[in-house]
């Protein structure tokens, strides 16, 4: 047993979110109690003391929809003009980056945002991967960085027919395979039916996507309207919108995660809505492919549940909490706007997302939950309670406050150290294969 | 002297930007030689040593709109109803915040954020206070917090209408105190003449701070534009727009920063270019305040140059820089946006604009130039070069992953930790002040 304490423990747990001083006691990879450190002390003598000494003690952030596999990409020169819209961000940038991956690239390009999510205090990440000429095997790739690093991550490989039917074929049998392997087991990993999006699935695919679903159960994780590209691909290829092509197809409900959702009507969002499917806002991301602003407020004011990712942009969600922010009052015009939506999204949203994909629940700190726990070394310069963390949060807090990262009861990282994992030589190798990728690319 | 290398070595020198492995020998405040560790080793084989161990040398990032100031607003309950406006986030946030401040506030609430700089690597800022029944004594408050900890800092003291006029007079008092005091000398203080906002000055007033600053030939730091009520303010007043007006009364000018310039319009960046006046963009400020987005772009087109500031949203330029990014992004429509401008704004125009207001130059590592240098411990996941250190920077730094900071050549943060300042006792003692602030609100 280990028990954190003598901290600030901002349990998010909505009746009593804050407590001055608090402790959490972990059997395993779980929370058995939580409390006053001396109370918890007594009541666990023999346990192992991870002392806080005042830090924050909270749930570890939750990203909803991650891409490691966009890791090479950074720095990287393109060999096209520079894309000018969604379709060609695609075309140049993204589609012949993932083409050019091994599984060893996949295994490396995991391998570092998984430690900037420990160092950045993100202890749940749903993943979404594609490696069109590595696919088998791929997913298991993920999940020995996953499990190596100890970050909990559900896998996904995005089915598409931008290939051939044989690799369209093989990404339906390798979410298969591993949502067989890891869905609903214990442990760090788990596992849903990826596809890429409406733009790159045939009716025939989609079908043949929701068979092979019907035997597990698992719901879809997709890319819905991120760009125009894809409306406008869903209007030609059927005169319905994306997310009415979706629903007929079957592919929306409770266990679907719709990413970005940026071009959807009020009719789409009805859908949604009724359908049940979760959604995902990537606020940096659409901001940064310019593909415009989610309809946040609409989609959450009709009941969607709409959680907040990072699409690979970062590993800090803290980040994309900032920008989810600042997106609400500039996009609204209205300076009080985000101030319900953006936690709702990042923290009780995110939190049912996630949870839908591991059989325990996760981003609070109470007893049964997993013990997904960090220590936020925040000096406050104002008074902190249950009333005002949030404002403390978005303005006080980052990642790289994060002092100390624990998943799943193992203590990954602390006073910013990395206790188990050689970042450096990680990044050295992965310098060594981004390389060979970018002459492929 | 000092000697810091063995680090790769972003210089931001333009003909030759990156280098594999570099040192910097600092001696007093100041560089005064950059190359390869080895040569530098042998050159100054007395200088003491600090060794990067691989991580990224760089100059400080340079905050050229900041408002220490509004530290004790974190978490603090408004008395009134939200605002809706511009105008009502001045007259329910921060005129009643600053009314309420005292010259112990003052101090307290600076060295906070300045603490937070040195955390996230920034290492010079251009402040702009307002303390109204605290103004005589305020500056050097503020001057006081910034030797302390030891951050490069410009003073201004936000002279206005907004109270009496004894009030106004000891504003402007408090410039031109500062500037004789300070501006031109050697050490880590400078300062300018501050002004509130065209909407809080008479032209009478103006007219006396124009007199008062041709004594010394400081210029002004002035918001211009940044909501709309400040452009129908201005039109009212004068039959003229914000940039009009102030060029009519002589604000503006080669030593003159306008901040914001949300509302201006091709005329009014026209007199911008003309008269020399420099613009400090403040994109999350800017957002979160729903006052629209400053036509950056444009006025960077035109030749004004433009930098790029927090205005007290965050300490953390890198911060600034990635939503500055994604900002030119989501309002161009265009997803190419921004890899020029942002880079121009943070680095070239901050380090033009700061180095109006000290003796020597900085925002480069060159000899000649202030020693204020950040070691970044980035692990690079793709190569890095002298061509893709922006991306690198963008999608790879962020102010926790600033391991050390030296500023005017005084190491005041090593592996993290503050060397000189305990923050835990600083933040105690200003909670304990922010409460009676938040009484007095």
């Amino acid at each position: 047993m280990l028990l954190i304490g003598n901290g600030r423990l901002l349990s998010l747990v909505p009746d009593k979110p804050y407590q001055e001083d608090g402790a959490v006691a972990i059997d395993g990879d779980l929370i058995v109690a939580v409390g006053p450190t001396a109370e918890l002390k007594a009541r666990y003598p023999a346990a192992g003391w991870l002392d806080a000494r005042g830090m924050v003690i909270m749930p570890g952030m939750i990203n909803t929809h991650m891409h490691l596999y966009s890791t090479f990409a950074r720095g990287m020169a393109l060999k096209d003009p520079p894309p000018t819209n969604f379709l060609e961000i695609l075309q140049r940038l993204w589609w012949r980056l993932d083409k050019a991956l091994t599984l060893e690239d996949v295994y490396y390009s995991a391998l570092l945002p998984l430690i900037d999510c420990i160092k950045s205090g993100t202890t749940t990440i749903l993943d979404h991967h594609a490696s069109p000429y590595a696919v088998s095997g791929s997913l298991e790739m993920i999940a020995r960085a996953a499990l190596e690093t100890g970050v909990r991550t559900c896998l996904a490989y995005e089915v598409s027919d931008r290939d051939d039917e044989e690799i369209m074929r093989q990404g339906i049998a390798e979410n298969i395979a591993a949502i067989k392997k890891y869905r609903g087991k214990e442990g760090l990993i788990s596992a849903t039916f990826g596809l890429h999006a409406s733009l790159t699935l045939s009716d025939a695919t989609l079908e043949a996507c929701r068979e092979a679903e019907g035997e597990v159960g698992s719901g879809f994780h997709i890319h819905v309207a991120e760009g125009i590209q894809d409306v406008e691909d869903a209007l030609a290829k059927s005169g319905k919108r994306v997310v009415e092509r979706l629903a007929v197809n079957g592919i929306l409900g409770p266990n679907t995660i719709a990413a970005h959702c940026v071009h959807v009507t009020d009719r789409e969002i009805t859908i949604l809505k009724e359908t049940g499917t979760m959604v995902v806002h990537n606020p940096e991301s659409n901001m940064g492919n310019a593909v415009g602003c989610a309809p946040v407020s609409d989609m959450l004011a009709a009941g969607v549940p709409v959680g907040l990712g990072t699409d690979g942009y970062t590993s800090d969600m803290f980040e994309s909490l900032k920008t989810a922010n600042v997106l609400r009052k500039f996009v609204s015009g209205d300076p009080g706007a985000g101030w319900v939506e953006v936690p709702a999204m990042a923290f009780e949203n995110n939190r049912r997302i996630a949870g839908r994909f591991f059989p325990h629940p996760l981003g609070r700190l109470e007893p049964g939950a997993y013990a997904d726990v960090i220590l936020v070394d925040y000096q406050a310069p104002t008074p902190l309670g249950g009333d005002n963390w949030f404002g403390h949060l978005l303005f006080g807090f980052n990642g790289g406050l994060v002092d100390t990262t624990v998943i799943g009861g193992k203590v990954l990282m602390q006073g910013r150290r990395l206790l188990h994992l050689d970042e450096a030589a990680i990044a050295a190798r992965a310098r060594e294969l981004a390389a060979k990728v970018w002459e492929r690319f």
